[in-house]
């Protein structure tokens, strides 16, 4: 089995390529899964892409996203909820299990309401996601988007509500950018477990260019990807594990050039380091 | 009793005033408290300070700052308390209560061996501030500062740390800035309670224009600082409200107008509303 066995990138790393260009590019670089966003999936057109899915035989990681549940009325909160439910059908035809959740911010500064609107949107989407086979899965942001992004900002936050649904239903997405300073980071995933439905790699780069688009490619920040993916492999995730890094300075390289990169940083930082010994020729 | 009362300028929101211009400023302004930071302490020496904070009747909410514990060598560890137990004194010689601890970053990426020294170092603080009737106050920082200056990045941590020692040596000091995101937060600040030994006040911009030196004034962003006040309020803390505001378009307007829009929004947005009626003219 190859090592790359469980890598998948998610396609805003190579934020330049299209849907098309994308996928030829995992598949000549033998990365068995893609993350997909769904504005490049309408652009070449879902029927277009689950065709060439197949064609290059790729798995679709996750279909990133719903969310952005909190709302300033009740008609925008349902017209919000009509355009999940369309997330979890196009999740549903890519053949993915996973659509991925960014729950969204307070509009009037309430937090606790804002809170409360997204436990409500997921006990709505559930059952229906459920029926097409799809988990939901709530990815808590780093605390730096809480104003703009998400209420939710811990993973403790996201097994809370994980919790109160089936766990084929409602799981969390971890992604190492969003969690890897918090204290109770291993207790929270070990109590994941089984709701664990994906797993994010990227970096986080001192001192951070940007927060939205400074994300770092494994290896070039502070974080302790091998031991995160020890401790969710400990947990009992064995499912996809997906690059998702928003760099404006990796965008601007050519796409094979990063998917390299990608491979040789997964094997450095993140898997197990061989324990073939280094061959080495000695005199006689 | 004016309603300045317990209003405090930490002299970072004036950073281009030295010692002198922050004092007389806010004397002229009638602000009784002002927060310090040691290497302005150290410009115009410690006992023309203390004198000039008598001369004008101001008193000393807190001094900045001790901390940044975690090293890579017992010999730097060591010689960092030195520095720490420096600091305690120059407090009490202010006649302030508390040393603000920011408590540092990982030098070398294992958060919970960071974590580990800076609770070793606290408990080698605690009984020589006390001996200084000096208490440490444990400011956790938002964790967008986790990788470069501090590994205590919520106020459960915190609490955690403080609570291993006796109120009268070791306390919390809560900035807005840093622990509104919190999900928590109203749970521990009640649990904060007599331990709270300080509480900042500052703002969210959305978006942070610069995590370091993008801190908004009180009005600015989307922090709930009322509701943050009664919160504190409600859990017995008495003491100074500290205005700390790192942000370089306030640093370059004239600090005699800074400190007015401080006592202006301090009014708007922080304290209660004023509960007397509009006084209004009648037509007879």
């Amino acid at each position: 089995m190859s090592e790359f066995a469980r890598l998948s990138l998610n396609q805003k790393t190579v934020d330049r390529w299209t849907m098309r260009e994308t996928l030829e590019g995992c598949a000549r670089a033998e990365i068995p899964f893609v993350g997909l966003w769904r504005e490049k999936v309408a652009g070449l057109g879902l029927r277009e892409t689950v065709r060439l899915l197949r064609e290059l035989d790729l798995q679709v990681s996750s279909l990133c996203r719903g969310g952005f549940f909190p709302t300033s009325s009740q008609t925008a909160f349902e017209a919000n909820l009509d355009d999940n439910f369309r997330a979890i059908e196009a999740a549903a035809k890519l053949g993915t299990k996973v659509l991925v959740l960014v729950c969204g911010a307070a509009p009037d500064h309430d937090l606790n309401k804002a809170r409360e609107m997204i436990a409500k949107a997921i006990a709505k989407l559930a059952p229906f996601a459920a029926q097409h086979k799809v988990k939901l899965g709530i990815e808590p942001l780093h605390p730096i988007f809480a104003a703009d992004r998400s209420a939710i900002v811990t993973l403790e936050q996201a097994n809370d509500i994980a919790e109160q649904h089936p766990p084929e239903q409602v799981g969390v997405v971890i992604d190492a950018y969003h969690v890897w300073w918090d204290p109770k980071l291993e207790a929270q995933i070990a109590r994941a477990a089984k709701q664990i439905v994906g797993f994010h790699i990227d970096d986080w780069i001192v001192p951070i260019p940007d927060p939205l688009l400074g994300r770092g490619m494994m290896g070039d920040g502070v974080i302790d990807l091998r031991n995160m993916r020890r401790a969710v492999d400990a947990a009992g995730y064995t499912g996809p594990i997906e690059v998702e890094i928003f760099n404006r300075a990796i965008w601007d390289s050519p796409g094979d050039q990063i998917l390299e990169r990608i491979k040789q940083r997964y094997l450095e930082h993140v898997l197990e380091p061989s324990l073939e010994p280094v061959k080495q020729e000695y005199p006689v």
